[in-house]
């Protein structure tokens, strides 16, 4: 029975959408249990689920302001305890939509790094024009990568692929300011050298191609993997917002906005962050998956089934072993 | 009275819809006078508009394949002989549509640097939310930028918005992954802090603070700024593909997008790209426009207008002004 650990405390608008979206989980799938840590959650719980939930009472929450540096030495938070619950293996999973970056260290530091892993990157799903899903790493806190880095980005992203996302043949991809070999930042030529060593890899991938379906996963620093994250975000809400501001100015488009509904609510759902709810951690030895500050109940639950696939994976010791059987090509 | 140099030979679909864009041009304002180069182009303008154009004959091309660094060494292709004829004050502007690189090459080594600037950076235009405009630079070929680079863009990209799109108050931000100032990776963080010296800026932009409206001008490096902007071309066009898939599907939507083609329409043209038509290059002592490949008549047409609104203007004067007041600051 797999045991997740969620930290309930850890999104902006404090534990009720979280508690919600656990219990949307539970009543979903009856293969696992739930450890709450966080203050006055149990009234929360609806009876006929307590058999399936424990909690871990903590009241101190790691504020977005914080440093990222300073959750380790704040062991009363509801984020250290339960990257701990995993740590001390009470748990196989923790689900944070906290302080990503204080979830990074925790995890890197108190769970620890897979052999082989350098850096652990935080990937995210994005939706691509054929219906599929590319993971992009790293969006996280890897704002200064090396070569190597982004190298090891892309054996635990094809992994991931291959592994949770359930894809034979994962074609992977560099970002890079065009197609040309020619073209990259010093560090991602450098890095290209090296992925090329890997059967996966098909070059580069330029803003454009992340969408196109082209590749399944895509490697990059998370300076650039966050920019993209929210470029994409940016650009598309913007659209949304022209269509309705013309809808708004013509009795004819706001008719026709009506019979469009479905589809449009289609798209939405296409292109909705709360269907996969949460990014998870590659590169540290347990599955830590983390989750938007701002996530919905239904984001929780997606971010709880992740977390159920990937522990029932054998992922930690098939990225181990890529690293080292691919390891002699790093000097 | 403004002469215009254009590059009849640069683009994707050889000389004629950037002909036909010179043409729009040309009978829609009749305060300038243009000069095409490129092979067999008289027999292409009407009789009428031939007292304003003249012609300097170039069968050559430079390839999107060619390096940008042979543009130098080739001296009789079309953009060479577009460059020389503002290097030898025949014209006061140049628009192309060809090789990009080439382009900024040649015009940073033939015509020249503002005295101050170590690097030109192309500007482009991006829609907001406010329906305003952004301008994001540099989105060429400065792929590896120091923090002074990106401090002379800001200089560079205020003065812009000032005298050329007409803001008294443009508000500067540098493309950073968090609103806080701890973000960044390290060359924007140093960047970050030379930009402080400016009136103008107003701190970190998001990948999605682009598009809101709230910034007028914002600098990244010219990797980024090509991510930045394929990334929002791509995003916008999955978006576009998912609708228009859905409205494949369901009779009631078909209906619907019907009635909301106005709507459609408007959204189109506001996030066109051909609307501006071009972007500048920042830096160089003379007005260079560089459009896209795949620009149209009234791309070509509206790069035009943007060339002459520069020609007319004091920017050069303007840039070396406020590089020489600010030099104190870089040490």
């Amino acid at each position: 029975m797999i045991k997740v650990a969620v930290d309930a405390m850890g999104g902006d608008f404090g534990p009720a959408p979280i508690v919600e979206g656990v219990i949307k989980a539970l009543e979903a799938r009856d293969d696992f249990v739930v450890t709450l840590i966080g203050s006055q959650i149990k009234p929360l719980i609806p009876t006929n689920l307590l058999n399936r939930v424990s909690f871990v009472e903590s009241s101190e929450i790691l504020e977005m302001s914080d440093h990222a540096t300073d959750a380790l030495k704040r062991k009363e938070t509801s984020i250290y305890k339960a990257v701990e619950l995993v740590r001390d293996k009470e748990c196989h999973a923790v689900v944070s939509a906290g302080h990503s970056g204080a979830t990074m260290s925790l995890a890197t530091l108190r769970v620890g790094r897979i052999p082989g892993v350098n850096r652990p990157a935080i990937a995210t799903l994005m939706p691509t024009v054929n219906k599929s899903r590319v993971l992009v790493l790293d969006v996280g806190a890897n704002v200064d990568c090396k070569a190597r880095n982004l190298y090891e980005f892309g054996i635990m992203g094809v992994a991931y692929a291959k592994e949770i996302m359930g894809l034979k043949n994962p074609r992977l991809g560099i970002v890079s300011n065009g197609e040309e070999d020619s073209k990259g930042d010093e560090v991602t030529k450098e890095a290209r050298e090296l992925l090329r060593n890997l059967d996966a890899f098909k070059g580069n991938a330029e803003g454009s191609d992340i969408f196109s379906g082209e590749f399944d996963v895509v490697v990059c620093d998370g300076f650039i993997g966050n920019i993209i994250l929210k470029t994409a975000e940016g650009a598309t809400s913007a659209m949304s917002k022209f269509i309705k501001n013309e809808v708004k100015n013509s009795l004819l488009a706001k008719f026709g906005a009506l019979l469009m509904k479905g589809a449009f609510d289609n798209v939405k759902k296409y292109v909705d962050y709360d269907e996969y709810g949460g990014a998870p951690l590659l590169g540290v030895k347990d599955c830590v998956i983390i989750s938007h500050g701002k996530s919905s109940p239904k984001a929780i639950k997606n971010a709880i089934f992740q977390a159920l696939k990937f522990a029932n994976s054998n992922i930690e010791n098939i990225i181990e072993n890529r690293l080292k059987e691919q390891s002699g090509n790093l000097k």
